[in-house]
């Protein structure tokens, strides 16, 4: 089944204890696509750049399934730019550069030949983004995922609340599912985001893993132990891309296949931290993701079955 | 098979953001002791109190099978006595008060009948009185199991060292491995670790569940989710007695025994956080431990079979 992403197509630069990045192709849209197309044969994208981009990655994209009538170019204009510092810890981090350029008066376009798609992956972005995505949708979808942050719940939170208000599923961290709650507890907190809205709410720990809600039901995924973690920018949207990209694939949206869908984005989100930038993700092979899938299934695996 | 327990038997005060416990009974071993008298029918504990603390707590621990020939009395002596104050968040907490009273002295003493047990859970306590009974011991036990904090590591770093060099198991927090093995990844640190002693670490992150190490193998069970945490006090020393205790009772201790005695450690520990001090352990039935290592099961539980 198709999938409709939408989100930034960017540069960054990221500083870590460890290391700079330079100027590197970066941005939900790219993080969530490139994961997605792991498992999901057609997608089309929903973005902006400017003519500094390089055609080089929009081609990357296209190779893998993933149509780019949405993504609009813009002449003589400038692609969004962010700049960021990790902290020591690498948990918490401090934006030194941010340029909207293109993304200042984004007006996304669905495309004639993405209307129909059963799956739309709203990315991190202006909710007035979303909303307009989801106001241009012909059909229904199947499953509609968000994902959004913090800064969205300072500057723009009642637009948040009318896109939230619209999605089956939400994806957000802890420290911002408390926010938007007020509730301390994961858990009330994630039973009071499903009176707003969607009925699955998915609570992204990091390097603590990550918790499934539906209803009564919960599920927890760990993230798994790395010996480095060299850069976590887009962890949290390649965890939305092979969570989407699973769910679209099989078409399947039932709790059991939501919970193999986060095992497969948390294992996705763990490539994404081993290098800067997108360059991880670009070069996975099935292999690689069937071994880390193993990894996964290993480090939780026990059997409370004793004979004595 | 029997098993000793070393650590404080003391009064504690606590204040949470949601309210205050009074003085009220704790310590290392009184959590130990409570938790793993749920696994394991006979227990030696080893510790000291003043003529301050009450007759019915040591008569409890007698009733479950805990021997306290070990547990000296003093005479017109206090019993140890901690205050504590929670932050916000529960994850950190402030020392208010300590006062060592019966334990600036201690000089633990292992008695005949707890001779030959073949499982000795340290938990935290001077590394010196730590070390002193394992020198008391006539015959090297099965396992080894040391509880430490960073408290050790800065004002007592050396003899911790001789400590951590003769068991078999290390239980320990995040931060604290990190201090004590120089690294930030926890897999470095216990890979670390393994090489200053123990041949199995257990690293703690409480409300983000246990790691258990060993060699190349790594084992995760998360916290369960709650609702509620009234008071993380003792949770830790609960996790330990859970874990030692499943040990104990079956006389196993392999990697796959292990992985159960996390899960009943995690299940233990929920159980403490749920009131204030030791009371929701003295109330435990078996049915309410069945349930909550079910709803463990279900937590993790995922299938990635899929026919498509």
């Amino acid at each position: 089944m198709s999938l409709i992403i939408v989100g930034t197509v960017a540069f960054d630069a990221i500083q870590t204890p460890f290391g700079s990045s330079g100027k590197v192709v970066g941005g939900a849209a790219s993080y969530i696509g490139l994961s997605a197309s792991q498992f999901v044969k057609e997608q089309h994208i929903i973005s902006v750049i400017g003519d500094d981009f390089p055609q080089s990655f929009v081609d990357e994209l296209e190779s893998r399934g993933i149509q780019t009538d949405g993504l609009e170019r813009r002449k003589d204009e400038k692609s969004f730019f962010w700049e960021g510092k990790y902290h020591q810890d690498m948990n918490s981090r401090d934006t030194l550069t941010t340029e909207l350029n293109v993304l200042a008066d984004f007006q996304p376009r669905v495309p004639q030949e993405a209307q129909g798609a059963s799956f739309v992956m709203l990315g991190n972005l202006d909710p007035s983004v979303q909303l307009s995505v989801l106001d241009q949708l012909d059909q229904k979808p199947k499953l509609v995922v968000l994902d959004t942050m913090n800064f969205w719940m300072d500057i723009a939170l009642e637009p948040l609340k009318q896109v939230i208000k619209r999605v089956d599923v939400l994806t957000i961290n802890d420290e911002e599912a408390r926010q938007l709650s007020g509730e301390h507890s994961l858990v009330k907190a994630a039973n009071k985001i499903q009176t707003m809205g969607p009925s699955t709410v998915v609570i992204k720990k990091g390097e603590h893993g990550a918790l499934l809600f539906q209803k009564d039901q919960v599920f927890f995924a760990p993230a798994l132990p790395l010996e480095e973690v060299l850069d976590p920018t887009g962890a949290g949207d390649t965890f939305a891309g092979g969570f989407i990209g699973h769910l679209a694939r099989t078409g399947d949206t039932s709790f059991a296949n939501m919970k193999r869908a986060v095992v497969l984005g948390s294992a996705m989100a763990s490539f994404a931290c081993e290098k800067f930038g997108t360059e991880r993700l670009m070069k996975l092979t099935k292999e690689n993701i069937d071994a880390r899938i193993q990894r996964f299934v290993n480090l939780v695996d026990f059997d409370m079955t004793f004979n004595d």
